[in-house]
């Protein structure tokens, strides 16, 4: 199944704003330009790193100017509209959860179309959606969310794992990315509302 | 118009020569390799990340040995005469926005050439021009410059907007180029003068 | 002579265990997927770098499995056997001097195959040794280690011009690869023994 041409859109959009916000919490990093820049790689980083480790030219955001349209668009929103934002954190949350869920699947498929090894379609689905939060953060010099304590990237990897094993398997059905992107959401949401986290390795 | 070669050699020189003196800020970070990478990240790092997001292969320092060899050079300069850099220090800052000016556009102009989106040219000429720092800053941890004061990255994107839009309503000149890189120094020159900054935001 | 296959999964065994071994000193970076994601960034990082600046694609371990199961078998040792492995700590140390001789005469080799100019071949063997390092460094927010002490870099370079020069003046020998790469193993060996490192610059 193609996933349709304005839920990439919206997944871009819902990315510039949590870029665009995360830059509000660093003092120094205010001025109109820095919140501009983190969302825009904020949504566009996992993207790019992955066509550019394919070898995957022209990169989307460079072809299509919509992507760098919705981009500007939900950073002036989060300017505009922060304290609305800020009362809907639980829908952007939300929203986030979707699009890491979405921008994974999206990337293991990409990967496995130009026949990429199982394992690298995995990790490269996994880059899509987490790497424009790691150079977002690595950035403002923080260290990158996912180290730390939720079950971000986890959640990712076990649906990326389950529709790579699905395609091996060769069950091809128009639901296995839908239902990979759901285990993804249901993991996160699941994972955070019980606090649950990795086992720390005591070395 | 062609930026002649030897301009392209001079922007290499200077901004080698000021990636090393930044190095040299930093205590941990003095010693000759430190001194030389910087200046070489500091020198092709906004190209080279603009043509492997174009895809444009081979790069030029890998191709031409110039780069190096000037960059090199610049390096040397930096360490020999270091006490007449440091007194030079208001020419350095003027071959540098110069120099901001001059890869800002040619980055634009190589970007079209190459049929990316207008909005997507306007991003990778500010690339070209201020990425080399930003991953310099990064590299010795610290918050990169252009996210911090100066109107730096706001004055390529003043060149490189109307640079663009010259080139969308057709006004094909020679002059084009000059006049956009003279614009770039010129806002750059007064907002350091005059101590401006984009407005911060209240997140 | 080209150096045979295990030895390059052997290069990326020990580069894997190097770095899960550093994402422990980091307290808020012990999970899990923190200590296989440095693993894996420090054994393909340099390569992945090198690959991409030459624009030389599908990447090796975007094509050949083997990588990623060598990886995931460096991280496993790594938590599984930590107290043996921290009582061999002279063995890997050893065994990553090793890995990164090879690694670059590997990288150069490969980048005069691809007919980038000579300088440019030292610095992307460099790369392919030690970029892999840098890239963890820099996302546990701690000042790259080649900038601070050890000769490290600068070992490479000794056996990156050795071989770039015989290759120049073309003496072209089975014996040049593994004559660069046990240069590179002394020279890191000295230095450590004796605490050598480059002149500080005063600037």
């Amino acid at each position: 199944m193609q996933l349709p041409y304005y839920i990439d859109m919206i997944g871009v959009l819902v990315f510039a704003i949590s870029g665009a916000l995360a830059a509000s919490d660093k003092k120094m990093y205010q001025d109109l330009f820095g919140v501009f820049f983190t969302g825009f790689i904020s949504a566009i980083g996992g993207g790019t790193l992955r066509d550019v480790t394919l070898g995957v030219y022209p990169l989307a955001w460079v072809k299509d100017m919509n992507y760098l349209i919705f981009i500007t668009l939900g950073v002036i929103i989060t300017v505009l509209f922060k304290r609305v934002i800020f009362r809907l954190h639980k829908v952007i949350f939300l929203l986030d959860t979707v699009g890491i869920g979405v921008y994974t699947i999206l990337g293991v498929q990409k990967s496995l179309q130009y026949g990429v090894n199982p394992f690298a379609a995995i990790i490269l689905g996994m880059v899509s959606a987490v790497f424009g939060g790691v150079i977002r953060d690595t950035l403002i010099n923080e260290l990158p969310l996912i180290f730390q304590k939720e079950i971000y990237a986890t959640a990712c990897m076990a649906g990326a794992v389950v529709f790579v094993l699905l395609d091996y398997y060769d069950f091809h059905s128009d639901w296995n990315a839908i239902g990979c992107v759901l285990l993804i959401i249901i993991v996160r949401l699941f994972a955070v509302k019980y606090r649950l986290s990795l086992p720390k390795i005591d070395l």
